[in-house]
């Protein structure tokens, strides 16, 4: 794997040149940027959602560095399916040149053209379906059904005369799906027959052995518990998957209750979902909340937001009884979603508020309410085997997953050297069947914070873990420009640090008989003198609370 | 559940009162007073480990606030077993008085000694087995075994005129433990029959349901892996886990392999558990680390701290290659160890590294490595039908943990009035067989941070979350004292906000001009024209960037 930044080749006539720009070695903001003869083709454009070492992030988009300077070059971007961590980082691609063609699915499209409304750009689009063949610049497309925890998803294959190069986008296998469109192994068997020369797939549940179950698991669970709820339901659920909810919808119809949707993006995505026909809506199961609140509890379900424990979502709010509905003795909440890693407490919390209020919860822990969108270690193994690639390169994925892809890849025949374990900014090339790793450009996390794309850097978060762990103290000195005597102050304030300013009475001596003798030995720099002070105080600090806050000095003339 | 502060009545004679002070709604800093005659038994007294809103927080400690006026009263505390979580605080109640007498079986109290040296307290102690009785103050005592994640835990029946109350400490229920010390089912039954009027009991895992499997199933799982791996071997787990190393000892002396300690507690607890019988080192398999080195690679088992991720820990360090023991391709590394929710990232983040240099990462998610040290629901349901106790007060568990237990408490028969849900504070009050809710004590969080004590309180953690997410911006004018004209400044600071302070040029203007027309108006009070420069630059911040950092402006006269 290559880890340092290695120039690649001009790019040879007739190759094809591959770059993940995200998505490898992390879960989320997934792009990857495919050039044939002075073209760029871009396959998926998402974010990724901090960890809790970026404190303060709002979202992490890939790093548009390599192509900012080609955007005129890009023929299209492909969007595979309708998820955020596939198509959040759309709008600050289109805001660097708004009239980058977009390619998807029609339910794709939708919710990317709902996201863009919001910031107020207007796509070019090509809407595509399963089957359909399309010639974008020098790139003949091919897109195929799979299914995944969301409609309408497609992977994508992409001829050029350099090979046949085949991306998942997110999938699954499930056999039974509930819309019964099954991701298409005819067609992966004829690519297969054709010669697939590149694979890149999904490595997400790649170390989860066996299958994952079906999504019509779900509903026989979700229909017991409701039929049993002896008051309300809260349903908890990402509010982009579609079939999750067409499972709550059914089973409160079945049982005599009608569903009222909370949150903004479920109402939103919901609508588009129903009006585009990839919900059925039994007749008359939707009503508006507000009027939900007048039935009999047990003659209602409230499909919501929230299962990943978020604070300002709806499930949060009602379990700090800060929402409209408030749960109590009775209700039944059903968290019907996965918990994704360093949620576990947000969600835990949310749990114990909901059962201290007296409400049943429900979730992944106690019953069979979710399975998962990826497909699992058996469900690559067909796919191998189906497929027979010449090469493979795994995304989508932290670097074990990557590598358990890898290693199912090998299992199946594949050569070692024929399984490419990248990261992003890995530069492939493929030509005649052959990939070969051929440089490795310097990848950054992009920061959105607020209404800034960028701008705040590693830097500035390091500061924010210190200042968050430690809190910080000032001391602000006022010298007299002509004399260098202190004017004013040490004036001391700190937050996060101790409750009272006056525990630093003590060290107030100390700073200025610091600065005192400093200026005696004819130190009079304002940066020097600042430094006397960060050194006192610090040295205190760490001496007598056992602590390292940020030390802010500032020696003002006056 | 009492939720609002409620004074308890004054303690009428022949009753005891139970006043558990940590450990209910939360997973940690157990401690639970008993009261009979104006004395009082403690038992327990752990720390709790902060989560990710408590941030720069070392530990927590139980709130002493109910006992602080009354060390003189406290004839013993009683340590059922030494996990942190119930002899940490420890050191912390003996720095208020440091002869109050400490009771545990021969391994907790030696865990405890080591711990209170480094503090230098040197402690009174009491030792005792299963099936002793001691009489302490008004308290008769009787001490049981019980199994659980370490050796020698102890459960304690408290017999006074009041009545029988059994509090079960950490427990489970293998049935085929390693060292044949089953939890004492006899016992129980003799006091069952005897009556017990109060039962607290552990709820750690009364919402999983089935048993907790037996620890002899790790063994043969760390042999075959052991036995598999072509090189170096690193097993890292918790450094009191006894019986978890005996079984890396065995595994690797059958395997050839000799085993070296690495992590600072592993070495000491090892240690004591070795010199005092609990651990049986096969002969000649313990090497010292460095010597380690020069054994070939298939020789050789490290065992570890870290699997937590902890940053500072054996594991994080050997991850980011910055630990003597550098793991690459062939090594194996086993994490036989839970995932304490909220580590999850941290632990994944160690596995990324591990698998990123070539080690092969074994898991508690791919092998069956790790077992609970906890009663799962079906053995709760063997102790309620052994004891049929009269009350029963879950203790040791977030709320779900207790309301779980709780139900299946219920479900042998035990009256809804009988099952007490309380929280930390309840007051409860026993005599003649009834347990009453008498009152609810406010209890607090008390935040070790460095050398002190319950200094740092939520609002410092508050700020500090702030600051975390957000950063801070600092402002400073200095003003003539006579006229009230700036002298210097507006000087501008700031950190974790953006990466250049020039962004705030702009503002600066707009700052001189707000103050001048306050001025104008007559405000001349320092702290009211700090608020007109907050007001001014948090109003340019907010539309600017739409974000809200922490401001701290400060006027001075000079």
């Amino acid at each position: 794997m290559p880890t340092t930044p290695l120039d690649p080749p001009a790019l040879a006539a007739g190759t094809l040149r591959v770059i993940p720009l995200g998505g490898l070695g992390e879960v989320g903001r997934n792009m990857t940027v495919f050039e044939y003869d002075g073209k760029l083709l871009v396959v998926d454009c998402g974010v990724l959602f901090p960890e809790e070492h970026q404190p303060g992030v709002d979202l992490i988009l890939p790093d548009f560095e390599p192509i900012k300077h080609r955007l005129d070059d890009i023929v299209g971007v492909v969007l595979t399916h309708g998820h955020e961590d596939h198509i959040g980082a759309v709008p600050y691609l289109l805001k660097l040149k708004s009239d980058i063609p977009l390619i998807g699915s029609g339910l794709t499209l939708a919710l990317i053209e709902a996201k863009l409304k919001e910031h107020r750009i207007r796509p070019y689009t090509l809407t595509v379906k399963e089957g359909q063949l399309e010639k974008v610049g020098p790139f003949d497309l091919e897109f195929i059904a799979v299914n995944h925890s969301i409609p309408d998803a497609l992977a994508v294959a992409i001829r050029t005369p350099a090979g046949l190069v085949l991306a998942t986008g997110d999938f699954k296998m499930d056999q039974l799906p509930l819309d019964g469109r099954i991701t298409d192994l005819r067609a992966f068997a004829r690519l297969g027959e054709e010669g697939v020369d590149l694979f890149l797939v999904d490595s997400t549940n790649a170390d989860v052995p066996g299958f994952t179950p079906t999504e019509r698991g779900i509903g026989p669970v979700l229909d017991q518990v409701i039929a049993r709820a002896p008051r309300r339901v809260v349903v908890a659920s990402f509010s982009s998957h579609v079939h999750r909810v067409q499972q709550v919808l059914d089973a409160a119809h079945a049982n005599g209750r009608r569903v009222a949707l909370l949150g903004r993006s479920m109402v939103r995505n919901m609508g588009i979902a129903a009006d585009l026909g990839y919900l059925n809506v039994p007749d008359g199961v939707l009503i508006d909340y507000k009027k939900a609140r007048d039935l009999p509890d047990d003659q209602i379900v409230y499909m919501s937001t929230g299962s990943q424990g978020e604070p300002m979502a709806v499930l949060s709010r009602m379990a700090n009884l800060d929402h409209a509905i408030e749960p109590g003795e009775g209700d039944t909440i059903i968290l019907a979603s996965s918990q994704i890693p360093g949620n576990e407490n947000a969600i835990y919390r949310v749990i114990d508020g909901l059962t201290k209020l007296g409400a049943t919860v429900v979730h992944k822990g106690n019953a069979k309410v979710h399975v998962s969108g990826h497909a699992a270690a058996g469900e690559l193994l067909y796919c191998y085997n189906i497929l027979k690639p010449k090469n493979v390169l795994p995304v989508h994925g932290e670097y074990r997953h990557l590598m358990a892809n890898a290693k199912l890849a090998r299992e199946t025949g594949i050569a070692e050297e024929n399984t490419i374990l990248g990261e992003n900014g890995t530069v492939v090339d493929l030509r005649d069947g052959v990939a070969k790793v051929v440089g490795q450009m310097d990848i950054g996390f992009v920061y959105v914070d607020g209404s800034s794309v960028g701008e705040i850097t590693d830097a500035d978060l390091k500061d924010r873990r210190i200042l968050g762990e430690e809190g910080f103290i000032s001391v602000i000195v006022v010298v007299d420009s002509a004399t260098g005597k202190i004017v004013s102050g040490p004036d001391i304030h700190a937050r996060g640090v101790a409750e009272d300013d006056k525990v630093f009475d003590s060290v107030k001596p100390k700073i200025a008989a610091a600065l005192a003798e400093a200026a005696k030995s004819g130190v009079s720099d304002n940066h020097a003198l600042s430094q006397v002070v960060r050194r006192t105080i610090g040295r205190w600090v760490n001496q007598s609370l056992r602590r390292r806050p940020m030390i802010v000095p500032m020696v003002i003339e006056a």
